[in-house]
């Protein structure tokens, strides 16, 4: 009897649960599946973004046979830099996934630094003692795949984030053949995306954005300019299409849409007629009604195309009256106050502004719980492991899974860091290893911890005191002016009186003092000011002795 | 021909027009219409609240008649006493908003400096030269009102807040009459909340809330922990409804939801069946499947009860394994993440979460888009102005209007502080007045702004450094060590290489420097901290002589 259990790991990711990684591990043979990142959420302040905890692969570099990416957007891909400073393997993705990620690596100088192969959807690749065949999904980027990695324990199906859109912009349909065959031999565990486990019925095709689309090409009588990710391919194909449709030419904006687009082009994943793309300043010399201009910024980024529109402050044009704005997105939870911000911006700048609201201008690219059951059904898994979600969202998957018929003790809701073995066709919980997440912040990762981002909380709620009291060498009085410098405290002005008191206190303070006068001061200011404005501002004392 | 104009100031608020003050003048005479606060948007850091820029209002304080309150919510109430350390006029509002507003009022000590008028829903008033009808209607709150304003130029229909929900808990409807009235008398402008315009259809009525805790009451087998908003009263009496039939007592927890619940059953707001009630420590001492415990917190606010029962630190008693917890809320724009999180965290912690997405135990306290087109057909105005809403609303309820044939040039979509003029019966845009908003901090109103703002951004950014330099009084050389000092910038022991380049920095510049060593030390210090680390704390040098 093989004794030795398959493992899965889901490591990283703010509570997303093997959103950004994924690990199966049988016993010396390690497949690690996806390397994203993710963003910092409100309250992470100054942080750029953040990446699994990858310690767990540290231990074992010498185990890993591979990494498998599954489609080409930052969540899944974002780490993978990361990844690669710590754990030589090759990397296997699909043409498109392999060609954002070649321009990924090679703008951080490290695409020497990685093994790649291409792997087409059907395609099965041995890795290790892992047999991985790639299944084609639907998803708000081509070229996307989920896994089926048959195991000596048996086969795992990962769906990867998937909907099934019956009539997707590039004709390519989920790969339902696959997965029933998968059911044919028999699939141990399913695991799969439970983003939108909370939306009722089935996810609209992305055909659904065409019409809302031809409805804003058809009443522009101006410039069009569409807000996108620069991930979106299938977005950019649609807009191209109703741009032709209408005869206006597209430019796009943004280095990394320009690198996308011309990757996406150049593998036949976005097919532009001849003479429809112009550059961006062809574009603004041309008649307003003649131009479409796809953008970043869709998630309101401040210092993102559109969010620079939204300001006055894009370099290369303004928004005005006539102009059309498209949102072609929806709000990341976390991002909905800087889109409404920016839309507000927009309008006030005198742009029509067509967003998800009022039009349905973007569709998701997750599965709703219909298509969720319709997996389970395709699949027949004995037994399941939601992930790709927060926890409120894997248990409403969980529940679903239930009402289809999987037994309970069959479904396994779990944690990033928590290992799952799978053993003679039993699943058990095996140990929680250490897992968090890291955060990438300037040049250092990991280096700031949650003890830095309290103190940034605190710098930031209430503002700095900072005192310099310069002593007499000899009695040990405050010999001069103490010096006072304050930030995101108060004004200046208004903070006059206030300083007039704290002088009073330092010296009060001083005179008393025996030893420790420095912590004595800190405390006495900060109690005083205080007691004049309810706010605690961090307080800072340095002492000279002169 | 009357020559003076009536005056409309929206005042204050975010970009919420008019939400949560309003002016009406007519030559020496000023009718305010609410007076309330915002939350902070996330960037605000350590914002308590804000409140419109009253300067207006300071300005014109003897022409102030009377403040009448549309109903008892923050965002329309909260600001009161803020406005009554400026203006000394007579608050008028219905039995419930008075009580609430008492409560509020006698919490901050100034209940004596107001002068209370209760008005009945139906009643008129004149305030000044204004003839104020106030006309019911339904909201997320019992006793809300609208206003008919009749000035010497015409009449003004203001809505407030408001739904027209067919079968409100309270049983009673909005006043479609006393609205047909106003249109029979005809309507020179109609000023109506704008909140839901982008949503279509009607909101559902409050009742869907019952079947949907109906069936949260049937499956529950112990504890019921309904969070909600302190002021959400008819979802108090939907709860006791519930509880009474499945035989549970009702416990309230918090301060803020004990007051209401005790004012409303006082004024007849809210029906407690005797023997009901039961206090939280009696609660804790029943069987599980015995009790509901209400309590505030549905917006995921950290140091709420819900928010503290989510992480384990509520004093009175922690959640456990067979709890259901509702949150009967919709989340604010901007607490998402806060909501997401408590709800992860709920879950964590072994409790069922029942909460919007995925069951209707929270409706909207706004009128739809049909809603909105009955209004423009009852009240049949010349005018619309539309309000209660960000510029993206407003323009929606503006097509809306447009829809049902208001035309376009007698619609007028205005920010705060945009003075619209009405003349002989006609609108024209008179001059923007200074309005900003105000933000409170601790004890101070208004003495944090941008620039302090900007100050706590950067600090919350990359934290801060401060460095003290000993320099010796005879050779203008470093003397000893210079003291470091950093906050959220990055953990001790990590800072230790680069604290020892600082160092040698330190010792370089001040050799060189001649007259502003401490300018050149901040510079070379941060130039050397970001070809080190990619960040930029803020730098402060100070210099002692010794």
């Amino acid at each position: 009897m093989n004794k030795t259990p398959l493992r899965i790991v889901p490591l990283g990711g703010l509570g997303e649960v093997g959103r950004n990684m994924m690990v199966y591990e049988y016993g010396d043979d390690i497949l690690v599946v996806d390397s994203g990142l993710m963003f910092p959420e409100n309250d992470m302040l100054g942080i750029d973004y953040i990446i699994p905890d990858m310690q767990y692969l540290i231990d074992r570099r010498e185990k890993v046979r591979g990494i498998v990416i599954t489609h080409g957007h930052e969540d899944h891909t974002g780490a993978i830099r990361h990844l690669l400073e710590q754990v030589n393997a090759p990397i296997y993705a699909t043409p498109l996934t392999r060609g954002l990620l070649e321009v990924k690596l090679a703008r951080h100088g490290v695409l020497q630094r990685a093994t790649l192969h291409t792997v087409q959807a059907g395609d099965r690749v041995e890795i290790g003692p892992f047999k991985v065949d790639f299944f084609h999904v639907c998803h708000s980027i081509p070229d996307g795949v989920g896994l089926g990695i048959e195991t000596p324990q048996g086969l795992i199906v990962h769906s990867g984030d998937y909907k099934f859109d019956h009539t997707p912009v590039d004709g390519w349909p989920s790969d339902y053949g696959m997965l029933a065959e998968f059911a044919d031999r028999g699939v141990l565990a399913l695991l799969s995306d439970s983003t939108n486990a909370e939306r009722a019925g089935w996810t609209p095709s992305e055909r659904v954005v065409d019409a809302a689309l031809e409805d804003v090409f058809t009443r522009a009588s101006g410039r069009i300019i569409i807000a996108s990710f620069a991930s979106l391919i299938s977005r950019m194909q649609q807009v191209a299409n109703a741009a032709s449709r209408h005869g206006r030419k597209l430019a796009f904006a943004g280095p990394s849409m320009v690198d996308n687009v011309k990757i996406a082009v150049k593998l036949g994943y976005l097919d532009l007629p001849d003479g429809l793309q112009v550059s961006l300043d062809e574009a603004l010399n041309m008649k307003d009604r003649d131009v479409v201009i796809m953008c970043t910024g869709s998630q309101g980024e401040p210092t993102s195309i559109l969010g620079r529109l939204s300001i006055g402050a894009y370099r290369q044009f303004d928004i005005k009256t006539g102009d059309t704005v498209v949102l072609s997105s929806h709000p990341i939870p976390g991002n909905e106050e800087n889109v409404y911000r920016t839309i507000n911006r927009l309008f006030e700048r005198g742009a029509d502004v067509v967003y998800e609201a009022i039009a349905p201008v973007h569709v998701s690219g997750h599965a709703s719980q219909e298509e969720m059951k319709l997996l389970f059904h395709l699949t027949r898994p004995k037994f399941f492991i939601p992930i790709h979600g927060e926890l409120r969202q894997l248990k409403q998957h969980a529940s679903l899974a239930k009402q289809v018929g999987i037994r309970e003790d069959r479904i396994q809701v779990i944690q990033n860091g928590q290992v799952v073995e799978f053993l003679d066709g039993e699943m058990r919980l095996a140990e929680r290893v250490p897992n968090s997440y890291v955060f990438v912040d300037g040049s250092g990762v990991g280096d700031v911890g949650p003890a830095v981002m309290r103190e940034r909380e605190e710098l930031a709620r209430d503002g700095v005191v900072m005192v310099n009291v310069p002593l007499d060498y000899a009695t040990g009085r405050v010999s001069r002016e103490p010096e006072l410098i304050t930030r995101g405290f108060m004004v200046a002005g208004d903070a006059d009186t206030l300083m007039e008191g704290m002088r009073k206190k330092i010296n009060d303070t001083v005179a008393r003092a025996n030893g420790s006068a420095r912590k004595d001061l800190e405390q006495a200011i900060s109690n005083y000011i205080y007691s004049e404005t309810h706010r605690r501002p961090m307080v800072f004392v340095t002492l000279s002795r002169e």
